[in-house]
Order: C-alpha cells, then structure tokens, then sequence
C-alpha cells in the first residue's frame, strides 16, 4: 500500500492531499485545460497566454505521464515529436477545473468564463461527471 | 484590471490559471481542509497528519489571509497566537475540494472517503454549491 513503484510514498490517506501531491503547482492543472481544448503538441502548450517555459513544460508533461493523466504517441521520429492524449484519469480532473473556473469567475470577475463547448466537453468526457449532468 | 494591490499581474484571463496562482501548490488547499473541518489554530494545522513544516505553514497562512480566504484575529497577546477563519471567498472553495477527494477516491483507492459530516458541512458552507445542492 505504501509502496507505489515510483512514486514517493503518500503523505497521507486524504485523498485532497493525495490530488495535491500530483497536480499542486500552479502549472500541472493549466495543462489539462489546454489537452480539454484540444490541444496535443508541444508548441501548442507553449502557445498559450500564461507562457509556460519550455522546461517548465517538459517536467510537467513529464510528470502527466507517468501520473497516467495523458498518454503520448510519436506523431514524427527524428527528432521525435510526441502528441498527447488524456487518458480516462486524465478526463476525470475536469469537474476540478470547472469548480476552479466557477470559483474565480465568482471572486475574479476580470476573468473570462469558458464557453459552454468547453464546459459541454468536459462534462462528456468526465465519467466521473456525466453521472450527474 | 491589471493591478490588483500588492498581487501580481495575473498571467492570463483564465479563471482556473487565476485559481492555480492562488492556490496552486501542495499545501496551501490542505491548509483550506483543516479550516473546514474546524482547525483554527497553528499547532491544529502542525498536528495534522501530512506534516507541514512551521515555515511552509506561517508562509500559506499569510498568502491565504492575503488572498481573502480566511481572516485571522488575536486570542492571545504577547506572545501573539492567532486563529484563522474562512470568509465565504475561502468556503466557496469547497467544490474544488469535494471534485479533488471524489477523483482520488476513484482513482487511488488507498485514499479514504470524507465523512458525511464534512461533505454536508462544506456544501452548506459553500454558497457556490448550496443552489445545486
């Protein structure tokens, strides 16, 4: 039980603080937004307005890996280039995206709210959601 | 829009990015739990069973007071103790919360369930949720 191949061992049962330990950083969960929009490849995510830094990117991406968030394939070999793809697990975070997006549209009315077809996307995608919808 | 007091300028419009330069480290959302479950005080978060460092916590606890999600007040002078309360800013959090504990219970079942008692307090808490509810 304490023992997760290569995972350091669990701080504790919680399971907040076990979602923590995966993705409590504040570039992990923006990510996921960008694969829930549709997003694959590395240059798309450094695309993005809050301007990840490419190694930043690459421990991340990384990190989604291994966590089994996403799965990469190779889209070009020499030099490889890899697309990502959430996995169920992955699709499974996006009631938390949404309750922080809800969160802040409430609290940071600066901020944009997500257009329904990201909304409409990720309640299907989510299993975890879809139950209630 | 841009300045926002003593914050940084936000690194986008997004509202879950917003949320994560908020909240987006290990620790500062285990502190936001022990609030719910009705810890106050510095040696309640220290007893807690991840074991947060005493800098790490003074240094979460400033940021959420900072960020409007608890408020804080003297029980005691010389030397000052404080206790730390969530606003509503820090209880509308609570969905985040709840979508984090339901994806690690699915997902990492090592993890135990919250009781009744916290999930019923926390969505009564949470005005975000309670219209659903």
């Amino acid at each position: 039980m304490s023992e997760r191949g290569k995972e350091p061992r669990a701080r504790s049962r919680c399971p907040i603080s076990r979602t923590l330990e995966l993705v409590g950083d504040r570039w992990t969960l923006v990510i996921l937004r960008d694969l829930f929009i549709g997003k694959k490849r590395y240059g798309e995510f450094l695309d993005s307005p809050e301007r990840i830094t490419t190694n930043i990117l690459a421990n991340r991406l990384d990190l989604i890996e291994r966590a089994g968030l996403a799965t990469r394939r190779a889209y070009q070999h020499r030099p490889a280039r890899y697309e990502y793809e959430l996995t169920e697990k992955g699709r499974d975070m996006f009631p938390v995206l949404y309750e922080m997006s809800r969160w802040a549209n409430k609290h940071y009315p600066e901020t944009f709210t997500p257009p329904d077809s990201f909304t409409k996307a990720g309640m299907k995608a989510s299993g975890a959601r879809a139950k209630r919808a």
